[in-house]
């Protein structure tokens, strides 16, 4: 089954607080996570909300990674998405977990951009899985 | 079940190759997209790729809406990421859907960060559909 892109939808929960609502802090460690997953990165663009909360996108030459964070719920939602086979999302994810201190982290992996013979694409979910942070980073 | 926000990935097949390839057009489009869906636009960033091929995010107070492009082969993979009770990402895909020309498109839609008794958060897949774009749009 071949696949244009690898995308990771995850929820991380018992994050630090401090570090969810730290813009550049956030915004570096996505930069990082790109980089990590082997992806070159076009642009970012971050966002702090009042009274806290970031937002933000990676816009990659391989697809997009993002992020929304609730600091007051120690909680971030992610997306990794990559395409082509010099990169793994799943190196950017766990990289994000472990700087995020995620004590847990959900995550669907999905398979994008998979063509059928008469031309559609689709995209199949291969896995859900619940893990805790110091068996996964 | 309360979510913080409900997420569509979404697969655009039989696409016009031209719409996919217009980097304004794109970026018309997706802001549309996110008015459509009743969601507030903090910033968008658009790129388009050498030979063909359009990148891009809404970065929403609501999350986030995405695009990437394949015009040679008439596909397109979207993401539609909204929280609150005020906007609806369906309206939104729907939108794309119909200014890109899909002839079929693939969805499968999360509830994302539902919070459970212990503080975790979790995301569970509501649907998966395929669908010729005259019945959605």
């Amino acid at each position: 089954m071949k696949a244009l892109g690898t995308h990771i939808v995850c929820e991380l929960s018992g994050c630090d607080p401090v570090a969810l609502s730290d813009l550049d802090g956030v915004q570096n460690m996505m930069i990082a996570a790109a980089r990590i997953a082997h992806a070159t990165i076009l642009e970012s663009s971050f966002h702090r909300f009042e009274p806290q909360g970031v937002s933000g996108t990676v816009i990659l030459a391989e697809s997009h990674l993002s992020i929304h964070t609730w600091p007051e719920k120690k909680y971030a939602a992610m997306d990794f998405y990559t395409c082509g086979d010099h990169t793994d999302p799943w190196l950017a994810c766990l990289h994000a977990a472990k700087v995020l201190s995620a004590k847990r982290m959900l995550t669907t992996e999905f398979k994008r951009g998979i063509e059928a013979k008469n031309g559609t694409f689709t995209h199949v979910v291969t896995a859900t899985e619940a893990k805790d942070r110091q068996r996964t980073a």
